[in-house]
């Protein structure tokens, strides 16, 4: 099960200047103009166009990152890029955050997915998943998830303790499951994420065979309803943002490695 | 008025692989990794992350483009990325249309927006707008307009083409106002958008002082009104996309020249 390879990736965050393979250093270069990531063109797919297409929702519905996208992705997730992206989302929704007026009655709050937007599940995908050119296995993801050991997004952990300077309450609605609560809560505290009003988890009677976009809008809906106000909402998929009470504005966190509907 | 620059750019599309400066050929590169045209850091800056949050409407309601990503939104523009991205979106666009099982009524529709979707105004960017980086001017962009001298996106009209011998009926909606139809409609047709079965341009009477979002949402809706079915939409605005009648599914093109609320 590769347990050793998912002990050490936990600090792969902290080294993005390059990589090794076959002991030869390798310089990463996160942005090649063409498709394979040492700058071979691969007719019919840039890599680039790819990415861009699926940040912007218009590849929907995809399984796995393209095969001959692999490398372009890990580049892109271990370099320095993927960070500038995620900083320049977190630095735009707090400049809006700071904006705003606050009631102050401590029903304003943020909603926070978790994967990928709040815990970074990179370790696994690098060690497992190919970045996620492999298939998903979920017995493989939920024993990752059940190590609690995810590092936080540090982006997103920044704008966290700004959000909760400001006042703000602070949300965390996420498709794990209600089983995977503790671990879930233990991890997020272990990394910094030391509190919130609500850490909602999904029932799975409640929600068989639904969306998340379903299930996501259906809890928002339920907190409007007890009096809160969404002013901000940020994820990074798609299905976070998309369907009802998606909140007064919202925020796409970069995410090159799986789709949810 | 510059009118002579306005002549020769409607070949800029064709022209992709170098420009000139000081008499020294310039390869365009078309995504430096740092904040520069010419890989100078910029601090705080990523022209790349600034792109990345406007095409996913994480950066919204701005005016120009940052000064310091003039020359990087030039490059993207004049050179092939923006081909590539417009091409990945037009291609997965067309795969879904061809997945679809139409009615065969004539009421199937797929709505185009004008500027920057089915037309580009790159000729007028590039010769008076510092590629977006220069302040809107209202006065010279109606005298750019009223020239009808706008080329087609190549990759709409592959789109537009494709979508007509499925059996798809195409319908034009456009901030432009009702007296810029006749330019309109026949710039269009000179380069290749030969029918239509609506062309909707803005009565300014009736929207005065309104979104986009809001006037682009009503002419939906009342065309749903009339029967039809919005099967495909597709926009370089997020305002184009979101929010009431967006029909089946969405597709943003790239645009790092201008927002529109």
């Amino acid at each position: 099960m590769a347990l050793l390879l998912l002990w050490f990736p936990a600090n792969i965050l902290t080294i993005s200047e390059g990589t090794w393979e076959a002991g030869i250093i390798k310089q990463i270069h996160l942005l090649r103009p063409r498709s394979g990531a040492r700058g071979d063109s691969i007719p019919g797919l840039s890599c680039l166009s790819w990415r861009l297409a699926v940040e912007t929702n218009n590849i929907i519905g995809w399984k796995t990152v393209p095969e001959e996208c692999e490398e372009y992705v890990g580049h892109y997730m271990l370099g320095k890029q993927y960070r500038k992206d995620s900083r320049a989302v977190a630095k735009e929704a707090f400049l809006y955050a700071q904006s705003l007026k606050l009631a102050g009655d401590g029903k304003d709050i943020w909603i926070f997915y978790i994967d990928e937007t709040t815990l970074s599940n990179f370790p696994y995908y690098y060690a497992q998943h190919g970045f996620g050119a492999e298939p998903y296995n979920a017995t493989l993801f939920d024993e990752w998830v059940m190590e609690g050991a995810a590092p936080a997004l540090p982006e997103s952990l920044l704008l966290y303790n700004k959000l909760l300077s400001l006042g703000i309450k602070v949300v965390f609605l996420t498709g794990r499951q209600e089983s995977q609560r503790n671990t879930t809560a233990s991890n997020l505290k272990n990394v910094g994420y030391h509190t919130w009003d609500k850490l909602i988890l999904k029932e799975p009677s409640k929600y068989s065979g639904k969306t998340a976009v379903f299930y996501k809008s259906n809890e928002r809906k339920m907190l409007e309803k007890k009096g809160y106000r969404i002013i901000g909402n940020i994820g990074d998929q798609w299905s976070d943002l998309l369907g009802t009470n998606t909140g007064n504005r919202t925020f796409k966190l970069p995410d090159p490695m799986y789709y949810i509907s």
